[in-house]
């Protein structure tokens, strides 16, 4: 397919180098950044604009990728009759794109994407549309990129699978985080913990979170909690976070 | 070196497959429960026994790989004179063996490890000794399985050390356990966040935690936060969570 890209971020670039991995041709990028539009445009073969007016008219799909509350701004006055557009965000209604096109939808991709990435990891891909047409454009560019992983989800969906994401990796970023800190006033090196994040991550393939939970909260270790508790006196935070938590292991057997 | 393991559960069984691809030999396995010490010791190609008596004294390192609780109990009336002794408990002082040899220690695999696993994840493993001499001997065997993350620990580093596995381990795998159920009962494919949280795990060898939070708490996104503690209202314990650490995400900064 033919592509434009609206937006030059993080979701932007990764998006636009799966695309292209998968065979599809990235006409352009519209960003305000026209920086960061050139930049990408350069490393897709595209061309690249900051200015609505010379947005072309002659791509199959147009991927809004801007941030939740750019993209009514951004789509402004962008009128693409006939024409499939799609954002990329998890929580706002597709209806905010009514006004561009009638084939208007989402194409959501749920991973944690940075333009700084050297490798292209698996992100699977929820999709919504107004019409059946807009649907199955979404869904042949879905299945492009994500053969296993692309799935249809209205916007109650979506938002659901954001409220799980913001859990799964936001929160569990917060705990490597404080793990960090505490690691580092400790004087221990947080790099040894690396191989049991990873281990903990990937071995939910195999077995489910929920049997392959271990640790002094589940098995009702008091003294070794006692002690751990003993030993985050220092740290306010974590021994908050640490409380609740083992609180909410212990009743969620 | 000639090994004798104390234990056949997952520490023992993990421990010594590692050893023995390392290409030391386990000579013998004892363990309280027979059946589980013959099928370990026929796997690794040892002897396996129930009686403490009949622990061989050929070894020139003995392994006591089973739970904190146990350590005593299993270690009463054996006596080991001139050999090394270690057992693989954080939390434990190294002085509960005492009894056992002069040359007692701790050999402590920080990693989550488990009999089903079939690849061999990295083991960082943390050692400490009564002398030099079973350092030295703890240190060889430790790099022999580990060799870049090897590492002497006293019996603080290593309980602070417990505190940091039981937060960025036992933790993230209970809010992954939440997020499944949330799932479940939202009618949602867990299995589509497995690349999430796989990339929010690995991205960490290159990125620190701190630098790579993202999402709605730290952007002080109130909007979306609200529309997710609606969304979490039938499942108040997750609701609890996503409370708790959506604040310390807005104070961490």
């Amino acid at each position: 397919m033919n592509i434009v890209l609206l937006g030059s971020g993080n979701v932007a670039a990764v998006l636009g180098r799966k695309f292209k991995a998968a065979g599809h041709t990235i006409l352009q990028i519209y960003s305000r950044n026209s920086a960061a539009a050139s930049e990408l445009a350069y490393e897709l073969d595209a061309e690249s604009t900051n200015y609505k007016s010379t947005i072309l008219k002659t791509a199959d799909v147009y991927i809004v990728a801007v941030k939740d509350d750019a993209i009514e701004q951004v789509t402004e006055e962008i009128y693409l009759p006939g024409k499939v557009v799609a954002h990329t965000a998890a929580s706002v209604p597709k209806e905010v794109l009514s006004r561009v096109t009638s084939h208007y939808g989402v194409f959501y991709p749920l991973q944690s994407l940075r333009k700084e990435m050297t490798r292209l990891p698996d992100v699977p891909v929820f999709f919504d549309g107004s019409d059946e047409h807009t649907k199955t454009v979404l869904a042949s560019l879905a299945r492009s990129i994500a053969p296993v992983q692309a799935l249809e989800a209205g916007d109650d969906d979506r938002q659901k699978l954001h409220v799980a994401a913001v859990v799964v990796s936001n929160f569990t970023n917060h705990l490597y985080t404080l793990a960090e800190e505490y690691c580092h006033k400790e004087g221990l090196d947080f790099k040894q913990l690396l191989p049991l994040i990873e281990e903990t991550a990937l071995r939910i393939r195999t077995v489910s979170p929920k049997a392959a939970q271990t640790g002094p909260a589940i098995r009702h270790d008091s003294e070794t909690i006692r002690k751990h508790l003993e030993l985050l006196h220092g740290h306010p935070q974590l021994k908050n976070i640490y409380l609740v938590l083992t609180e909410s292991l212990q009743t969620a057997e």
